[in-house]
């Protein structure tokens, strides 16, 4: 558990894409940034207050997290002065990098010896259990996708904040290292050894309130060969209620794999679902999530409409149309 | 790659079961062992020569296999006299115990001062890829289970073995600790991290002759849900051409999930042949394998009979009845 509020650390983010990490902890969680650290010619800009170091600590900052991907793999000189200050002024460290703070020697002797703690997100922090399939209490919903990074995790997201808007009890439940940074916590699942996946879902989604909801971030898809193993323990060990199909109708092709055509959106439903009702047999797919955003408007509502009438189900894109459909179907499953 | 031949190392065990590491190795690699080390109080018996670890050295002996498991999770000092010995007399070590060889102190200064390798199978040694999906040259067969345990090692190990007894291009890819043991190579791959899982089967499954197969050991079971994401990353990794449908009729439930009932065949087939086809669409379900232990002989016949019929695919017990059956349907497929 990494402790908020934070300060986010943009680094010389080339531009907003660059700090991926920092705008999802703007759009969803923006309680918990105090404000933004920006080196010289940082372009990324979250709209948040610049804070020193200092500022953020007045401010109530507890953990300096890494908001923007390095460039070249490498954690550079000119960041490790802001870490180590950071360190030495009482925060926090949390990064999802691919380099983990930890590996680096001179960053862990500074938090030992100012008793802080450095969070690498990447990695399992956690001895998971090994998944024992039995029935949890309260509801789960899972995101699954066509391809990968096709808008699971937007969905989850999108449908979380519609519900806890209405007043609905939910939670968004991270399954990976964007989630995790914004919400503080989660399973870094790809990370995680090969018989403890399932185990690890069950642990991060455990027995609620009967009208609770957990938003189970998806991962991969069941349709992509390099990692279908780990969408499938998400399946299973998240024994979700509702499925949401999730969709991007303008890609050739798997993402990475050339030779690899999508499936269908009936395909994934017809996949999907009997895997799904091995671990839970009261599952229904409840909706269809379209990422439209390399289509035009009247494009994007014409396909909207044309999956409706295919699939009988309530299709929208929840970042251009919001996701008030899909909680319906949710709110509607019981 | 683990050094051989072996001596095989039997403890103290109180039954052949016990033993069931040194039994895969007799039963198919016996070219493997030179011999047998028992200590006082063993029960199991391979067969092999009794040998002294100098007797085992002079007939060429590389590398001393625990073949058996241990009570309690602990190495004890008396096992722990024969392997610092084994590793003074010139031995490696290979063992699949929970417990590794590497977190022991003493066995690690020995090893290091003379030069030995200490072999932990049920931890990778190699730094996996991530799948790519592309296509490889050369044939390969999985076994896939309605559940767990049903006899998937023993079906490929069988069907490997009646290969190469008629002339065929045939290897046993070991994906778990036993079968790694037995052929001194493989993937443990309920140890390996999840995004690594397909490529270390790709990795173990490379480029071959045309008329060249692999026979990959199965894991787990799509329908298991602790452990189904294992077994789609084998399903998709190891792009099979031919899938073999395992079963053991016997059981009430599946191993370990008292909850869940066990698939049908025709289930197992619907959903395991479609999901291999993504990875490759050529692959053919080739035939069943049944675990007849618990029933009669004429049952088990029966038994067969009836799925032959249902099923339109050869069936047979390799253990019983022998595995030539499903190698003429392999090599029926090209």
């Amino acid at each position: 558990m990494i402790e908020t509020p934070y300060l986010l650390f943009l680094g010389e983010a080339p531009d907003g894409l660059a700090a991926k990490v920092a705008q999802g902890i703007r759009d969803w969680r923006p309680e918990n940034a105090v404000g933004q650290f920006r080196m010289e010619g940082c372009k990324a800009d979250m709209k948040l207050p610049d804070m020193t170091l200092a500022e953020a600590k007045a401010a109530g900052a507890k953990t300096l997290v890494i908001g923007v991907a390095n460039r070249g793999g490498v954690i550079s000189q000119a960041w490790k002065r802001v870490l180590i200050e950071a360190l030495e002024e009482g925060f926090d460290l949390a990064s999802g990098l691919h380099n983990l703070l930890r590996d680096e020697e001179d960053l862990v002797a500074v938090a030992k010896s100012c008793g802080r703690t450095l969070h690498d997100v990447r990695v399992p922090s956690v001895k998971y259990p090994i998944a024992n399939g039995e029935k949890r209490t309260g509801k789960r919903c899972l995101a699954v996708g066509t391809d990968c990074s096709v808008g699971k995790m937007y969905t989850a997201m999108a449908m979380d904040a519609e519900m806890r808007e209405r007043g609905l009890k939910s939670t968004f439940r991270a399954t990976g290292q964007t989630g995790i940074l914004i919400t503080g916590d989660g399973v870094p699942l790809d990370a995680v050894i090969a018989d403890f996946m399932a185990g690890s879902i069950e642990w991060l989604t455990p027995d609620n309130d009967d009208d609770h909801w957990d938003m189970i971030e998806g991962q991969g898809s069941l349709f992509h060969v390099s990692y279908s193993g780990v969408t499938l323990a998400l399946v299973h060990g998240g024994q979700p209620d509702a499925l949401i199909l999730c969709h991007e109708p303008t890609r050739e092709h798997m993402r990475g794999l050339p030779g690899y055509k999508l499936p269908s959106l009936q395909t994934l439903r017809d996949t999907a679902l009997p895997l799904a009702r091995v671990g839970n047999p009261a599952c229904e797919v409840v909706g269809v999530s379209v990422n439209t955003q390399h289509m035009g408007e009247d494009e994007a509502k014409a396909y909207l409409a044309k999956v409706e009438a295919e699939m009988g189900l309530p299709a929208t894109d929840p970042y251009r149309f919001g996701s008030a459909k899909l909680v319906d179907a949710l709110v509607a499953l019981g």
